[in-house]
């Protein structure tokens, strides 16, 4: 109950991070307040509805209000705090970087869950992580960020791969969750810390 | 029987309202012919195909031949009458309107039908609105209009919030469809009218 | 048993073919490592991921890890051969034409087993070869080029119209396939050479 309690708020925190995240780039590009909040709205959801269709499963974000509640709050407090969040990037981030990690693991375990291969689901968490920017910028008319972002996805394949490995090592599914978690949150710290890129493809 | 065959004539008239709305964006920015027609379909089911895809129901154009044929129709009529149409761009508008405000209402009834939640219903009368266009702006490379047009979107959320209120008052579905439908097309009449538009979001 | 094996090894140089095309395309526009692989796993496994969702089947991909892994090997021939790539961009669109073709009927096989009507059979075969290249395009950026380019899409709906004609005419469903595959590759190559192109559809 307390478990489940604290996952949900750290879900929220997540969902509220990233909404946020969409809202202010709609914000760069001048959008009106419906464009600006279904942004947030996609920023936040648009990975897990991806996730959930690719797997054939009931769309997340429509079993309860809570997302669409949520992304509403997020998008209050753009509105009325905007001065405030300009020096809050630091914080933002690290949201950002919390949610992005359960995230995720709930792309992971809800992938399993269904019954699909463990390779199935470490792209699953990759996706529930790191495909809401990518249906972001598609949104907002730019090239996605994160194929060229300090370690970002490949944080969330990190993160998979220490998911199985701790399975296979025995551990159960809340030892999987949190080494993983902390894997995503860890490398996204040292990559942001230390401007960790992958290498750029070189064209002929 | 009249009244569907009334309803399936406003479906059809709609459809080839976005379709040619599609279509001509396509011939600005100088696609070939089947490049113009997929945009035109995408602009017409685009909305209908996300709804079905987010309920888990199967696609509506996929059970029948006509929306693909009638999207052909409205193609034949931007390559043969191109000229008559630079001088009906009102009556156009007032086409795009009925349709509109008829999509929100199936997107409605159908979600409705498939046991979700009122709020979801409002949310998925609105995508089946103002999403063909969203998709045929991201097929065409350009933002998405909608995010900076005169209240659009937000017309279709306001029907849907009708159709709920006329609900809970102990209307009919035919009543609260109606009730629906005006309210789109007069919130739409009135902001292309006055050019009523929602505040821009600023950044910081 | 050696038919199924000809079969796969098509499916393998259409997907090889296809990935390749689609990291090009993503170190043209400067793409990390991760964004590339990304890039030319949406253009080999694009078109026949839409087709799935829209029949509403498990989609491919997820069934078997060889798709992902073929992408790989793609990713790792253009890391590595990249100078050699250079001067096979002529094999390279054989490659690519081979693939197109049998991704067009295995799209048409799929949904005609899924028991969905010819017409959308002709659809879901065009979408399969085409769409791929247009999600490719639209992660990167792009107007979608199939909409100028030489006879393309165009020649998909060719070979599913000659897919249906043959089985009017008492053909077996491999006499079907194979005669939509050759309309396609035939197609394909004289519209290449000779530059045939669809008529731009021109604005008032």
């Amino acid at each position: 109950m307390l478990e489940s309690s604290f996952l949900f708020l750290i879900e929220v925190i997540g969902t509220v991070a990233f909404a946020i995240s969409g809202i202010r780039w709609a914000s760069i590009k001048e959008f009106d307040w419906f464009g600006a909040y279904t942004v947030g709205l996609v920023t936040a959801i648009g990975g897990g509805t991806l996730r959930d269709l690719l797997l054939g499963i009931p769309v997340f974000w429509m079993q309860t209000w809570w997302y669409v509640a949520v992304t509403g709050i997020a998008f209050a407090v753009v509105v009325v705090f905007r001065r405030l969040l300009v020096g809050s990037g630091r914080m933002l981030n690290i949201f950002d970087t919390i949610g992005l990690s359960l995230f995720v693991v709930i792309g992971i375990q809800k992938t399993l869950d269904a019954e699909f291969a463990m390779w199935v689901a470490v792209i699953m968490g990759m996706i529930t992580g790191a495909f809401g920017g990518v249906l972001r910028d598609i949104l907002i008319n730019q090239e996605p960020i994160f194929f060229r972002k300090e370690v970002y996805a490949t944080a969330c394949i990190a993160g998979g791969v220490v998911y199985w490995i701790v399975g296979q090592l025995g551990g159960t599914p809340i030892g999987q969750g949190v080494a993983c978690a902390f894997t995503v949150i860890i490398l996204r710290l040292l990559a942001t810390y230390y401007h960790w890129t992958l290498p750029i493809i070189k064209s002929e």
